[in-house]
């Protein structure tokens, strides 16, 4: 008997929605992380989620109907995205047009999501995918076809609006103030008689979000001459070079952590060369390389240089816990408010205070999400335009905290590869991008 | 009574001597991690060794007579060293000069010994400290003051001979095999529409150990399209080329590690590009840019490049257990080879067996160790010359097991600072480098 009543209960409930979940632009270490949140939180719902599609490559995954079937994926595998850094399903750097441009693209994806039941629209990513979302859910309402459009938020360049932080630039964060304080260790044995002088270069085009964490490694009881150049502050040779030079005199060495966006006072990048080699190709370079040359040129200092680049934003193995904790979070609450009914909103990192760090998950619309470009306070950089502050410190400080290991197999980190089945396509003929 | 008895017997042994320990060459993730282990292992014989002296920036605080006094730092201080990157000390580059060319420098050290009682002399460094460490033991017995020198592997290069490999060498392995693993996923998860090769430049201008180690990222388990330029394989653009493009055809995407010391079939590195900028300055680049300007004008293939420089051998977050105990152990060893009485000789690691993985403190006679070189195996490298054999693997992987995390205070490394208090001199007048 009662074996019948359930069945009787389950016929008479409105048919579960599926989700669709996609990565979007530079993948980060803990990305992943947010994908195993809302992957677990879904499949705890299972009455009301049926199953969770991902966009193979992001979006495009989408517009060209490639879908995964994440329930193929064993509870192991999804529980090993957690520690996982990259994309699993891939991403893209696939800007969907304005909806006067290409009203096409978003018909498409609304004709895709219709086609596999989908009615949860999860979106991982930064500003642009913030926009996506939006229209995606204001187009939706237009359609008269319900779909719940949520951001869940991710860019280590830490710029979207409202949310206290970004998931995965507390982790790029961790990588670049452990690697500078460790190299000028390095430097700091060696200075009298090599290397005098290192310079590392990291990412952040816009904002110097990276380029300040680079200042967390020095702390009071270990300090360590940094001078940061950030791509807030034009820059100035003259007096970095006085600086350098005053630094050295005075400690024997410097670390130098310089942005890749830093640039000339009329708008140059510094890592723009104009140099072509002996075929007239243009050489590539970057910014540290151009700090190094004007180093060893006009102070005849010794030095040393590194780009990150990738590895910054991909090391895993040392991300930050608070970090991969949010990342979860997010994925995790972007599921439940969907499950509360809301759309065309973005769970949030709420600050409530820094000693002890206490944070809780929030809420944003996603109207004042799309096009909205959080810069780095002009407070946060010292007067000189070469440090950081206390507030800066007070603020990047806890997004730093706590080591969050991955597991590792003969001496290498576990990362995991998903089997990534496609979903069967039900739309006729090819959708061009 | 009692008490009387021991100060006769004390009275009666021979004066303990003193020691003097110092750093050489490039520092690493574990040079710390061995003077912790001779350090520790001296107190522990306070009666056959008195103090051990360290030198400040090496071997230069011999000749200077700028001593560092250890006994005046903490046993918790000197534990710290065990899990901090650096040299505590202070190292330098200086080599000395054959004893034709400068015997007065010899001289000079066994003076500074002979002013300070000291009669055992470990020095921890690569292939010049240990003939260094060689010619003083020779001059010492010349001389008539009896000198005990021990010389304590390490180096990044892997290029001592009979140690089955260098401390040093394991963590920075380690930390490319990890890097190039997490960079090839993040590459892997955006190749669809972006990045499709990606660069890594590490160190080696000599031998290609650390590149080698690269190929470690991929296994039978997580497969990745990787090509390593060795500096042992005359450099051919072409087939490189050829190698890349099909492998990106292939996979989708692929990771290039490239040692800093490849070169042209003429010798000339790949790194001196000649370009000068608009003031006809010479430029710095390195190889990783070269290659990336090839890939993308050959072959139009977005990439990215990093250059690791000093993080990848500073990087103690990610240091080998491995590694960290063969360190402390070549530190321990030395000690206790001292302790016997043996002389111009250097611990090393002699491995018994892979599968499990063996090893045991062996000792080396300086005279087999000064002036020799160990290079790769020509059977390391695979047959096109782009990748590593299973001997490669079989004799790298057991180097980079286990992880042993530094502690962390505040999201970051707690690393030591010594109080490095000067011994006060002896000697009257200068002496000039």
């Amino acid at each position: 008997m009662a074996t019948r009543k359930k069945t009787i209960k389950k016929a008479a409930r409105p048919a579960a929605k599926n989700a669709f979940y996609a990565q979007s632009g530079g993948v980060t270490a803990v990305i992943n992380a947010s994908a195993c949140g809302v992957i677990e939180t879904a499949r705890k719902h299972k009455n009301r989620i049926g199953k969770v599609y991902a966009g193979r490559n992001g979006i495009i995954g989408a517009l060209t109907e490639d879908l995964i079937d994440t329930s193929k994926e064993s509870a192991a595998a999804i529980k090993a995205l957690r520690h996982t850094p990259s994309g699993a399903f891939g991403s893209c750097r696939f800007k969907l047009k304005s909806l006067e441009e290409n009203r096409r693209e978003y018909e498409r994806l609304i004709e895709v999501f219709e086609a596999h039941n989908i009615g949860y629209f999860f979106y991982n990513g930064g500003g642009d995918s913030a926009d996506t979302c939006y229209k995606v859910s204001k187009l939706s309402e237009e359609m008269g076809y319900p779909i719940q459009a949520i951001h869940v938020p991710k860019t280590v360049d830490n710029d979207l609006p409202i949310t206290d932080n970004c998931p995965g630039f507390g982790s790029v964060a961790k990588y670049i103030a452990v690697s500078t304080r460790e190299a000028s260790f390095d430097v700091a044995s060696m200075a009298k008689t090599s290397t005098k002088v290192f310079i590392v270069e990291v990412m952040g085009r816009h904002a110097g979000w990276i380029a300040a964490a680079g200042g967390l490694a020095s702390t009071e009881d270990t300090p360590i001459p940094i001078l940061i150049l950030f791509p807030e502050v034009e820059f100035d040779e003259k007096k970095f070079l006085g600086k350098v030079d005053a630094m050295v005199k005075k400690h024997g060495y410097c670390t130098v952590v310089v942005s890749e966006g830093v640039h000339w006072p009329d708008g140059r990048f510094l890592a723009d060369t104009g140099l072509k080699d002996a075929f007239g190709h243009a050489q590539l370079g970057g910014a540290a390389t151009v700090i190094a040359g004007m180093v060893q040129r006009e102070l005849g200092l010794k030095n040393h240089w590194a780009v990150a680049d990738y590895l910054q934003r991909a090391a895993r193995h040392i991300a930050s816990k608070t970090d991969v904790d949010m990342a979860y979070a997010m994925g995790k609450a972007a599921v439940q408010f969907a499950l509360k009914g809301h759309n065309s909103i973005m769970p949030t990192v709420e600050r409530i205070s820094n000693k002890p760090f206490k944070w809780k998950v929030g809420m944003a619309p996603l109207s004042k999400v799309a096009n909205v470009e959080k810069m780095m306070p002009k407070n946060f950089i010292t007067k000189d335009g070469y440090g950081i502050t206390k507030k800066c410190r007070d603020y990047l400080l806890p997004l730093i905290k706590g080591e969050d290991y991955p597991p590792y197999k003969d001496g290498m980190p576990k990362y995991v590869r998903l089997k990534n089945v496609a979903v069967p396509k039900k739309l006729k003929g090819k959708f061009e991008l």
